[in-house]
């Protein structure tokens, strides 16, 4: 049974802005805006919650299981050492408050996946802390809302493309356009072209000691692509090619002979 | 001075049938076809020939000349062992005659890149034997005519892209897209993006030994995309990226030590 | 049920000159030369050739098995269309009699390999012709016989490396040194180090089409590499990686849309 | 011209261990062995330095510049936004004191490489902050002191061999060995053999954003690797390569359309 992860931000979802207090320093009027524009995250997101709706995704099948569930709130809690150590693959989605996410649990997860932790990051969690770490680059791109993607397969004999469409469409999705600052990608598995004309990396592997990093580029909060059969799929796909206990290592140390 | 030489196919510019008599066995009808068509490609390269539009092309650059010309009626001399030795940088551009090319020149051709020549390979140059021989897959890919062609830079810093607009508008171009079927190639440069919704990898350079290979996805033979000022910049950056004759070899041998 | 196929050439094993007529050409002296060295090969190889040696190493598991052996006197027979088709994994041993392999068969092989089969080349294949079709450089190297070789895992994490040791010692080895004129592999497993000082990039892999291609570099005909139980895991695991039936593709096409 | 910037640690130089008083909560004894040995470090530099080694290294080309010396001590200000902002390849050189660099200066550096600067890693500089936060991986690896190596070129076309031997031997240097855990370089250059057996992959570039990172194994502290001809020629090419003033950039933000 693999061992998921799934941290979501958990900001975008909330229609009561008293909850979101602990976003310290933001101001009322900012937060009284996300609170406002929840309505339309929530219609996307039946569940809940972009978490709950991942969840549903992974649990599609019988070998993945959420063990847990973090969210910014409890975030230094929520991704201990302890459950990262009982993560085989961790997901990631995060968009407002990258900031809000303790150095130190970056460099945990970081930590974890040199040591055989896979880690997904969706979507706009292309400038969170632990994908910078990761990859050292700056992952700066260009964007837009309200576009659609159609998302081209250019490894199909990959692991992550086993039974997608060779190109799956989806009818609204935010635009991520090139230059995408990322490193080579080990594996580039899909290419997503706009309806706008842009052009974008949307599926990429890289090898980072142990572990693996997929980030995955569709995912925007108001849509509904992770209800998307093929989607659903390629997470699904990604988390077992992420996933090897078997690597896993307590520590990496220089070793003198 | 950098030296170099043109391949094109020079069939489908001709409007006298008689003079396509070498393509021995295509049949009249045939060729009847494709001298008929002959005046749309001569309209969008009104200097006579492929090869005359894109040796005006590279000749804008003081320090790039275009030594030889060789077309396919021809090719076994002109693409002679002496002929290859005088070149730097070789283009080649070739359509619906890959065929008939000599499999003796397509060899001479992969063991001169072998040894440090370099060669671009244009548009529909895909399946030519050469391309084949160097790359070692397929080549297939997924095309249709008639599209329109945004090319984005994947890799701001590379050579080949330098003073080239991050997207070039290309008004009339083929469509080519994936899954085309390369290696992984050494260095992303260029994604094309298509009105039609499909996606490509437009500029890929790989290594082969002392020499590189570009392959460059614009070029159809009835629209004008070589005379696109970007398009012309991103052919004379890749000839002089590939120009490297301080590591011309003579022979490649296994070495008994 | 993986399907292997073994292709070893099957000249240095033959103690028999007669046995040796199908190499037209040679010359009788070449061929008693060899015949007279035959001894040492088979004191290597008691079960009688390379490929009985190979065989015993791929069977030690239950999910391999050898369903076709194929020799250079034969090799158009025993390299056939069906042969191909019903092979998941093909070895390939060669040394002195790369090209006597009939061109159509090395094609054959490419064409397989890129729509889905596997090949592992091994050893001083890496002058055969279906390796350079497919990989696209002279594959030349340095060499001399009578080394030994510490194989290193520079890629602890890859399935090829699986239950390995970090360091193989091979107490006889032919040496193999850089530059090893190969293109970038898509996966660099291991690396050889020589008593003599030399190194060698001894496991990559790269993907071609829907099929992989593996070269593995100990296995001089006449020491026991073939014996070692690291050696033989590293066999095993790649035919398993190798093995894709649920890609193969019947045939590879440009698709107008 | 280029300009460059050295960055030694410049710790292990000094044999009065009363001006190794910045390194604060060392200890005293720790801190007197750093001095006593201190006269092995001076005998191989004997310029009194490291950076001074690097500089005349450098220096020996018309066309490379060292603008600025940095050390351990005053780091903050020696690698300030404006030193770093007047350097096109910066040098650094690092071993006992990894942790005493701030992060600041750690961050500030990879800033500037992802903005187009180039940056060498030498040696013991493979544990420093910057290039972990560059890579994104442990850069743990196998050693021992008292070895020597010979430097195999396995990219003989790369701008970095050019005009260096196959092979350089090195008569003293310190071993490291695979497992390196580094992400696949874009460009794989060198391959280090030891009199130990070990191999390790001791010249790899990678590209960040708009600059380029090298990693070069030889250079331990009293080893007189940097008064090799080829060595002083790999340090050369190596900073005309990753000097790129005209693609630095100011900053780099996410674009929206």
């Amino acid at each position: 049974m693999i061992r998921a992860t799934i941290y979501n931000e958990y900001v975008q979802e909330r229609t009561d802005a008293a909850s979101l207090d602990f976003l310290q320093g933001w101001g009322e009027e900012a937060i009284r805006g996300i609170a406002g524009r929840a309505g339309e995250v929530l219609r996307a997101h039946p569940a809940g919650a972009i978490h709950a709706t991942l969840k549903q995704a992974l649990e599609e099948c019988d070998d993945i299981r959420v063990r847990h569930i973090a969210t910014l709130e409890h975030v230094e809690q929520e991704l201990s050492e302890e459950v990262l150590a009982d993560t085989d693959v961790l997901l990631w989605w995060g968009h407002l408050a990258h900031e809000q996410v303790p150095d130190a649990v970056a460099m945990r997860v970081r930590d974890h996946v040199q040591r055989g932790m896979g880690v997904i990051f969706l979507h706009s969690a292309h400038m969170c802390k632990p994908m910078g770490l990761l990859l050292g680059t700056s992952c700066t791109l260009r964007w837009r809302e309200g576009d659609q993607e159609r998302l081209w397969c250019c490894a199909p004999a990959h692991p992550i493309a086993r039974g997608v469409a060779p190109c799956v469409f989806l009818e609204e999705e935010e635009m991520y356009g090139e230059f995408f600052d990322i490193p080579t990608p080990d594996e580039l598995i899909f290419l997503g072209a706009f309806r706008g004309g842009e052009v974008f990396r949307s599926g990429c592997v890289w090898n980072r000691g142990y572990g693996k990093v997929f980030y995955f580029q569709p995912g925007h909060e108001t849509y509904r692509s992770y209800f998307h059969p093929d989607v659903r799929r390629i997470l699904q796909n990604a988390v077992r090619y992420l996933s090897h206990p078997e690597l896993r290592r307590d520590r990496l140390e220089c070793l003198a002979v």
